[in-house]
């Protein structure tokens, strides 16, 4: 379908911000298009590793096999944790710090290996500081992958930090779970698989924090809310999202990414026909 | 002047920020070079559709005939709204909802017709939620319109719903309009046509949302204006702007998108030359 | 190592935001692939040129040879100041407003001949208003340099407007200096070369805005300071940084760009060994 002509794509993920992710795009146009570099988010919340591996791995995983994928969200940058580059049984392959950012994204594309990034395998550019791996690791690493060099010769194989993204618990008709993304509208995604919900609730009680439950309608889109409405619908990560209809939930909630989140279905009423 | 080698072109706006974004760009370089996609704005005000309308035609308007340009600001997502497709006359072709965001484009693009888009024809990928169109529907058909594609083999002919950017009103000296659009800076653009201003015209009466007029130097340019003081200057869209000199008119004003505004222009003062 | 094939690179730098920058590169396309437009950064703080400055060098600097860099950061638009094109030794190209943002970079890369950009040399395209030289000016010029024209064939030499990056002082143990950027984690950057620091200072005492010092530990990467400790540390610009570790240091210190910084080392306290 895709006419692979000259090197790989590259996309790249991070908290750092347009005006750094500018110096990494610097250190790639050196080696390849413009054109072939993608930028996938560089405002995502600043240190957080769960909700970046969270988002990582559904923004990527729709990428042609063989894509390079960088991420830059590493608040160990110049510490003890390791640059890393992962190769995957589809070709690609991931770039970034050993924070666990990487791990749920080189788990789906399949078998990952990882590699420990030797900055001598770079070449000679000198290192300013030790702030920006981004720019003075990744980008060249992620430049000589687009060019067809695989993970293995960037460095010594190591074994990565793990990270699984946190998965929710089914009981009966309860699931536990938490809140693994806040997007741009303030809806909270879940980690509660849309699929456990029976097709034919109507309405669900949702914990959030501990707080007391509240029933709120389940609906197929925003729109079946009345606007400024809370419900609970399937998000487009294939898990539930507890939304308000044109409005801010993580604000109308006081919640956020973290934290702890309950959803109760078809709860039998009390007195369902007293049969007498 | 531009070799039109491969796909179309292909524009991107949206109201859903970059993370979401993304998904649809996966989606595209399965058929098209990342490097035919450009991205025009990811952080337009949530839900605001006639403020969408407005930026989308002044953003496209200016890419060259033969475009794909799909918008997102779609707060009624899975609901009854169809997914459309429009063809105009310039070989120029528009993805989104239908809510109106793509009209005002499509009128200046000329003899638009809109085609509903059957998911059936956009092959097997199945849709994980009814949140996200942009990524399971308009990406998908961007790309086949970007491949060569015309919007009638996309669906039915339908009848899209109408908008039309407000259009201010003009009695003598002064004309009624609103506020379309509050830019980075906090400029607040009207809709009123900037040549409806006497060239002349050295001051004006300004009444935003109903408080009482204040008086502000019509200006060409933000320089001519002291530093945090007001001023009326012909924006880059054609109307008449209210500015504050590196400042914040929407904050200082205390106004939006939306809030309606009198300009009056060239007042006779009461007493010019009292004739005695 | 890369192919000089077709036009050169252009890379976009601003304070307009995306919507503003879109009409930007609606007119470069037409003239060159979206695929050699590079944007760095469309969200610099606004108005701040000095800032700006300082950004534009450090993301453009490790361009190829032969880019064309523009930027808007230009609140004088409109008036007085003229707008510009700047040739530089390695054939590259700057395009901006004649306010001193373009001069940091362009006497970085070399040898730099300052040229008005004349409108007439650009085609008919009518000025819509005199508040976006960006779209109307500045990417028309650059379209016309990527395309293989040279700045002095755009209008007649001039004399740019000078502006220096503001230069830290030392004296003895005690550097002078300011903040030159606050970044997206808010983290200081200051204009006090790293390397000024003994490579064994342990700690320092920091003054921010003239408020009483604050010794603060001097580490080499943010891991090595405990969550939510301030520290001093070589930032990527090769110039030291106030950080707090997963904090943002410019709410912590209230401060911000422009504000003056004292970083004093190895004091010698008063009672090294009394020697009794």
């Amino acid at each position: 379908m895709r006419a692979r002509a000259g090197p790989r794509l590259v996309t790249l993920t991070s908290d750092i911000g347009a005006a750094y992710a500018a110096q990494m795009k610097a250190v790639l146009v050196h080696r390849i298009p413009p054109g072939r570099v993608v930028d996938l988010a560089h405002d995502l919340r600043a240190h957080a590793i769960g909700e970046a591996a969270f988002l990582l791995r559904a923004m990527a995983i729709g990428f042609p096999p063989g894509t390079v994928h960088v991420a830059v969200v590493d608040p160990g940058v110049g510490g003890r944790r390791a640059p890393i580059a992962i190769d995957c049984a589809d070709g690609s392959a991931l770039v970034g710090p050993d924070n666990g950012v990487l791990i749920p994204l080189a788990d789906a594309l399949g078998q990952p290996i990882a590699y420990r990034i030797d900055p001598a395998r770079l070449g000679a550019r000198p290192r300013v500081g030790r702030t920006f791996d981004g720019r003075d690791l990744f980008a060249p690493a992620a430049a000589r992958l687009a060019q067809g060099l695989r993970a293995r010769a960037l460095g010594p194989r190591i074994r990565a930090h793990r990270y699984a993204i946190p998965v929710a618990r089914r009981r009966g008709a309860v699931a536990s779970g938490e809140i693994l993304h806040e997007d741009r509208f303030g809806n909270l995604i879940t980690n509660v698989p849309t699929g456990w919900l029976p097709s034919d609730a109507r309405s669900a009680d949702v914990r959030l924090r501990g707080r007391p439950a509240r029933r709120v309608p389940v609906v197929a889109s925003y729109e079946a809310l009345g606007r400024g409405r809370t419900g609970l619908l399937g998000s487009s990560f294939g898990t539930l999202e507890v939304a308000v209809a044109r409005g801010v939930a993580a604000r109308r909630w006081r919640a956020g990414v973290g934290d702890a989140v309950t959803v109760r279905w078809a709860p039998r009423t009390a007195r369902t026909g007293n049969g007498k």
